[in-house]
């Protein structure tokens, strides 16, 4: 069976690629470029796509910042994300990400013929996103069936979130036991020019007390990449 | 009222952006560039976004054609559109497009505060895109409120289709009402390199049949823009 696994290179896509290729899933690894992310995170998810053994990993360019380019205007740091004056959106919230990513997703499942999409969302970790809920998942469920010619047919489109409701410390042990090599990953929403993880940011923040709770050290601090300049 | 209007170029978004116009919306003109369309199209969306008075007009590039290069490989003809092995999807069909369309309408409609969105889909034309269906576009709506911060606060989005059951004969009559000028317009699939209309695509010969019913000339074919090399 094909899958579409989204990948991005922090440690919950990995992990979401680690449940399905051990659910028999043959995976399609999928890394949106969206613009406002370090290119360290795209090295990541090339790592992480070939540790999976990815039938085929693509990268697709769109170019997210422009419709948010009003917003941003003088606000300089585009690394820690998006500001639409909503003080309940965490900063790091892209309108619409998960709907165009999972909108590619589902173009390229289309075009393989799989109706299966991974996607490492989560809701505990990102409770202010609105769309990493299961009634969103749902809804696009409803809409990849309706959207598609395979669901016309009857096929039935699956999203698969197996990290919804799991807290940072059980997604390690999960990936862990699946033997994955966290040092792959990249999670840092903003990389100085020494490409090590500031250790300030939400990401880098929320990834140190997942480590810390299950009581190991990471792969990513413990040893560096020794490719990096 | 803000709203977000999808504009290719063609009679049907140009028509669309007309109605929306009447209708007292402000628009924000949104142009996706995906790869496989000739460069006079997204001319021909930029005067159309023009002449509607648009507030903004925005360029957005997706990188669709990479999720469809190994069934496009060794074809040729990347400009009459998408071969996915399947005689009833028109060639011209792209896996997703009006999902990946509307999700980057949604993210920026979130980000200017609008919550209608404009797209000139038609089921006459194209009964073979699953994704010009209405049931599709009210899934659509409701993925939208699920999807962002206004639909989780009570705001309902609308897809606003109104030429979704219009044959083109009367979007073209609906649209000289309008006193829009379709000389500004593009339909070719397949422009040759002095950049006049093919006349032999789907596209063009949809057009043409469109005005030949109405009984008057296109004028994209009556009067060239002299501005064309």
């Amino acid at each position: 069976m094909k899958a579409i696994l989204l990948l991005s290179g922090g440690l919950d896509s990995f992990t979401t690629g680690g449940i399905a290729r051990e659910q028999g899933f043959e995976l399609y690894g999928l890394t949106v470029r969206y613009g406002q992310r370090h290119h360290v995170e795209l090295e990541a998810a090339r790592k992480v796509g070939l540790t999976l053994g990815v039938v085929r990993h693509l990268e697709v360019a769109v170019d997210l910042a422009a419709l948010g380019g009003s917003v941003l205007t003088g606000e300089g740091r585009i690394t820690t994300g998006w500001r639409v004056g909503d003080a309940t959106i965490p900063e790091t919230y892209v309108p619409a990400r998960n709907t165009v990513f999972l909108s590619l997703a589902l173009g390229w499942a289309e075009v393989v013929g799989a109706t299966d999409l991974f996607i490492g969302a989560n809701a505990v970790d990102y409770s202010g996103y609105p769309d990493c809920r299961p009634a969103y998942l749902e809804a696009f469920e409803r809409l990849a069936k309706l959207a598609t010619r395979a669901g016309v047919e009857g096929a039935s489109y699956l999203v698969h979130a197996p990290l919804l409701h799991v807290s940072k410390a059980d997604i390690i042990r999960r990936g862990l036991a699946l033997k994955l090599d966290y040092g792959l990953t990249w999670s840092c929403y903003d990389p100085g020019p020494d490409r090590v993880p500031c250790g300030r940011c939400d990401s880098c923040r929320i990834r140190a007390g997942g480590f810390r709770e299950v009581g190991v050290g990471d792969p990513l601090l413990a040893a560096p990449d020794p490719t990096r300049p």
